[in-house]
């Protein structure tokens, strides 16, 4: 999944990798109008470039994916997600790709991925460059990240590996939490996008199965109603 | 080693990946003069670029090397040379450079090596691509090989092993939470048997780092300080 590609090139590069590798689900999240048709008018576009979706919003791009994984220089950034190394990550993504869908998130040539984009992963990714050239070109990134995930390994994961959460029913447990907490004075508005991001990485870091989540979800919005039917003013 | 290159963006984006990478040595046999000074003048050209020996063919470029591996999509050309997939050629090639220099060879854009170029390998090397789409854009591939060539060598990541909750502090959201619960009507009573080993079991499949109780535990008792101020009848 690229959010807000620009260059029409690193488009095509990412979509031919995946033709390499064996990968077909291409999403471009917010493309450069212009680069994305550039890249689709490029002689030898490949089918999966022609049968990439263009979504308005990293969250609409996810709403079917059980595991979202980003990926990062990490430079200077502060941290609030786990970080795994490439090999380790492709790892675990490949047991999680045999139970749900997963989505693997390369930001733009400039800037990356924000934080807003971020707090919808569950974990970031790393591949291991030097440290004083860690800015890898984002069609070469592909590339390798699509190399180590094809990797054949004799590992098999369990069969009875739990069905993680989808990212809407995460979504809807964050958003009610937020209400609570906004309703209790924990945060100021539901709207904030600090309090949103902070709730939302919080609860990717969870890892919470399929079922753990209704239950989450059913215990959340009876502690809201609760709140809301408070007479108590604030103090 | 790049031989034939026609197109800077390749050129540099071989030269990219070398400096993520930690290779310093690129050689380009017979570039296309004006790929090769495009990439020289290209913004952002890299220290690997400005150093990069000119050769006028595969013999002198390889000159000073024991190991002489080529790439290759291999496709329907008839085989002279052993073949190794990358992982166990990068193997074979690591062990080699501890010893004396080694060269890899990518061929141009279009036609890759030649037989006369292959003629100079000892082996070569197959990146495991889909055998329907085995071609892949010259700057990936190089990208590709130089990830697997670096690995294992002494990259190491930040140091992320998060800290883990205590029990102690699981226990204490637990007994909030449950507390909460129990206001809410969400559950009988808190000292219930069935519901407290429910979210005690759900708390302590989330597998919460130790910040991530805090957070938790903070926001939990600012709901239950809410609950508790209703002035509502339960109904």
């Amino acid at each position: 999944m690229l959010v807000r590609s620009r260059n029409p090139l690193n488009i095509g590069a990412a979509a031919r990798a995946m033709s390499n590798f064996g990968f077909g689900n291409l999403r471009l999240v917010a493309p450069w109008e212009p680069s994305h048709l550039g890249a689709r008018a490029a002689v030898g576009a490949s089918q999966v470039l022609l049968n990439a979706q263009v979504f308005d919003s990293v969250a609409e791009a996810v709403a079917d994916c059980s595991l979202v994984v980003g990926t990062s220089a990490v430079g200077e950034r502060e941290l609030h997600h786990p970080l795994h190394l490439l090999e380790q990550g492709a790892e675990l993504m490949r047991r999680s790709i045999t139970v749900a869908p997963a989505a693997l998130l390369f930001g733009s040539e400039k800037f990356g991925l924000s934080n807003e984009d971020l707090s919808h992963c569950h974990w970031l990714l790393r591949i291991p460059t030097l440290s004083e050239h860690d800015s890898m070109n984002l069609g070469q990134a592909v590339a390798v990240c699509l190399y180590e995930l094809a990797r054949c390994t004799a590992f098999t994961g369990p069969d009875s590996a739990p069905v993680s959460a989808s990212v809407v029913e995460l979504e809807r447990i964050t958003q009610v939490l937020l209400e609570t907490l906004c309703i209790s004075g924990y945060v100021q508005s539901p709207g904030e996008a600090a309090a949103q991001e902070k709730i939302r990485r919080l609860l990717r870091r969870m890892k919470l199965e399929k079922g753990d989540a209704e239950l989450w979800l059913g215990m959340m919005r009876q502690i809201l109603w609760k709140t809301k039917h408070s007479g108590q003013p604030e103090d």
